[in-house]
């Protein structure tokens, strides 16, 4: 079974494949918001059907809350078992009028690096699973069956912290358990090299709620003499970082390892041009700790980020009011031996011990894991490594990530099984932003790149 | 004309007059938010006709906002010329979760006080300004005319910075100048001694917005390179007062005074009991200089509140994003002779000033006013002290007033005219907030009060 007739099969259909991305990107599966949760349960839908017609074997998993995609292929006997991983839902779209276009009504326009497709999901993640998707399907076409044994696990509670993601692979972990999981969720290093991610980052999110007066107050008659819970919320959060970025929460650095020598030299190797990187999106100093370099502070440094915050009258106009509450969403991204649960309670106990006599805080849990290193002495990461260059030309990176992928540690200690993540995303992919797009020639290549490393399985 | 048969009338108009006062109340006039400026319209007219009724000339006088309204009323030749000033417009509503009933669907219910009228607007400033009407009105019915001559004027965007206020005071001057302007917007000491305003807090009003990335980020990919604007408007901000409670900005304590020695031993006779008032609201701690009394915190010092504040993903679930903006709404409440010009370039400086070189920040004006005291030694002040004592039985005070009523240094300033401020509003009126309220009684003794206060004219 040669990869060559694969390949040539993915280029003559490209058009179709580009179509039913778009079917799959005009489903609005915000896992977040409850107001469409019909549509994930439709988009899971729609990937059982497309994945049958492959002849994987799938059905809809439900769960307490988005349903998992669950499919299985047989291979040859002694061919590796794959697990191949990707979510169908999607972030938010607010803020909506900062769109070209409809975010559910994929447009393929020029972009900056030719032609891409403009959708929400279409580069975190729905493009990114189809490339999965259309190499297997191109095999089938071509050859008849998979090079390996297969196993697909969809799932739609990716963008709202995997509340349903553990206990259905606990309770499923006999038949999920595979000799590697692929992760198709990352990124090309700098736009153009393809990477593989050794390194990611944990992720702790909060909520907090500091409750002041028992209502709303009018700032003529209690202003002065009333504690406004935004001043505290301000001066507390303000307290987060030091004059230095470092992160000013007791113990908040426990278990943070310093980066090997080896994997420093690799990373100087690599020339991240920071200006560059932050010039794109219209800044110019790294924001992290002064004492590190603008890669550290993206793959290797834990960070503390206030992702939201509100309180008061936010309308139009002017409303003098002191309010009863104020409230900010902040998140944790973690590295190392940084254990999510005492990051957590350090971050509550910081914020109780400085609040004034008369208000107190409320804190809402939004999940949370710790960070996690990859197996890269895996023969499969040498092959996959082997066909991502082959594909794109320049040889394909280790590479750290500033993400929070933590699915890659739950198929370690629930699977007993080692995660490769590798995917083709751009910097410029506006992921979680208005005008997401992913590029055609990254759709394109990351379907012949994974055709290509089922062809080495063979 | 004696006052004894106008007092008989009211007390047996009464229920009538709070019929009329819900018909008004039912009107949706929120002046802050355009989607309500029919509303507006439709409260000056309503009040056009109900003036007329008694036989004021009164008309609807459009301005560049919402419309004024202004009455006129002849007296005998010698009596003192009044002009009588409320507003009709109102707070937004917003938590409307919070309110027991609609806020526009005046309910009689049973309050903490016995009787108290339910609605948006009841106390702040629709009820209080009835009160005056309902006293002219019962003038009218029991003598045929007033003992003095008589304007009125009512504002409809007295909650939303007054942006017509000043044009039409400047364009109407000869039209509206009298001898003195009663402005009725203020509220009873402790809840029970009636009480005359000699001393208000000024109002700048800002809205900041921090620039940062042009875009919003995924915190996985930027978060601890690129900069929040989150995390620079909680730092600078957190930083707006000192550990003493004292406000930071330099210079903003130009132009305060020290109080008086003979108002300090005025206002320690009153006996404000602080720990009644803020735990009233939840609250036991004062919250302003540690070196002032409660009661100078309130009336006689200036504060820096923030009102409002939001910026990132404040929906439901988590969404990891750095966003590309940050918003606060902050006001300045004013005293003595601090110059609001110079407060707000101040404030502006001391932001910029803090700002990363890669972000900036941009300011939106809300309109601005000094703080004022009265001309105590008018006549009339004296004998509507004495008009309020005889109502209440308690001797009517001369207070501060923590709240902004910048009409009193405009008629100063534009129409030379000194203005006396007392109104029947109690501590827990809620104004500004969910269920505001105004008790039966003080609607009733407020109408009554006027009316006493005109039989001292007489």
């Amino acid at each position: 079974m040669t990869t060559d007739p694969v390949l040539d099969h993915i280029d003559a259909d490209l058009p179709n494949a580009i179509a039913r991305l778009q079917d799959l990107l005009r489903i609005r599966s915000i896992s977040t918001d409850p107001e469409f949760a019909d549509e994930c349960q439709r988009a899971a839908e729609w990937l059982v059907e497309d994945l049958q017609s492959i002849g994987i074997d799938a059905t809809v998993r439900p769960t307490p809350g988005h349903p998992m995609v669950v499919g299985h292929m047989d291979g040859p006997v002694e061919a590796p078992h794959i697990l191949f991983y990707g979510h169908y839902d999607v972030q938010p779209v607010d803020p909506v009028e900062l769109w070209d276009s409809d975010p559910f009504d994929p447009a393929v326009v020029d972009g900056p690096h030719g032609q891409t497709i403009r959708a929400r999901g279409s580069s975190d993640d729905k493009g990114q699973l189809m490339t999965f998707v259309e190499a297997c399907r191109a095999w089938k076409a071509v050859h008849g069956s998979l090079p390996c044994r297969l196993t697909i696990l969809f799932e739609g509670e990716e963008e709202s912290s995997s509340p349903s993601l553990v206990p259905f692979l606990t309770e499923n972990a006999d038949e999920l358990r595979a000799d590697l999981a692929l992760i198709c969720d990352t990124g090309l290093f700098q736009s153009q090299t393809p990477a593989i991610m050794t390194m990611l980052r944990g992720l702790v999110a909060e909520e907090v709620t500091i409750h002041g007066p028992a209502r709303d107050l009018h700032s003529g008659m209690y202003g002065g003499v009333a504690m406004n819970p935004i001043r505290v919320l301000t001066r507390v959060l303000g307290g987060l970082h030091d004059d230095q970025g470092r992160v000013t929460i007791p113990g908040f650095y426990d278990g943070v390892p310093d980066l090997d020598a080896e994997l420093a030299a690799q990373w100087d190797a690599l020339g991240f041009d920071h200006k560059r990187f932050l010039g794109d999106v219209g800044l110019g100093i790294p924001a992290g700790e002064q004492d590190r370099t603008p890669l550290e502070m993206i793959w290797s440094r834990p960070t503390a980020e206030i992702n939201g915050i509100w309180g008061g009258y936010t309308g139009a106009g002017f409303k003098t009011v002191l309010p009863a509450q104020a409230h900010a969403k902040i998140s944790f991204r973690l590295v190392g031996d940084q254990d999510p649960v005492a990051i957590r309670a350090a971050f509550r106990d910081w914020i109780t011990a400085q609040l004034p006599a008369d208000c107190r805080a409320e804190f809402k849990l939004s999940g949370g894991a710790g960070g996690s290193r990859m197996a890269t002495d895996h023969p499969l990461f040498e092959q996959t490594r082997a066909a991502l260059t082959e594909e794109w030309g320049d040889e394909a990176a280790y590479v750290g990530c500033g993400g929070s992928i933590p699915i890659a540690g739950h198929f370690k200690t629930i699977l007993c099984m080692d995660a490769l993540l590798t995917g083709f995303a751009r910097d410029d992919d506006n992921i979680h932003s208005p005008n997401e797009k992913y590029d055609v020639a990254c759709f394109h290549k990351g379907i012949r790149s994974w055709a290509r490393m089922l062809g080495k399985l063979a």
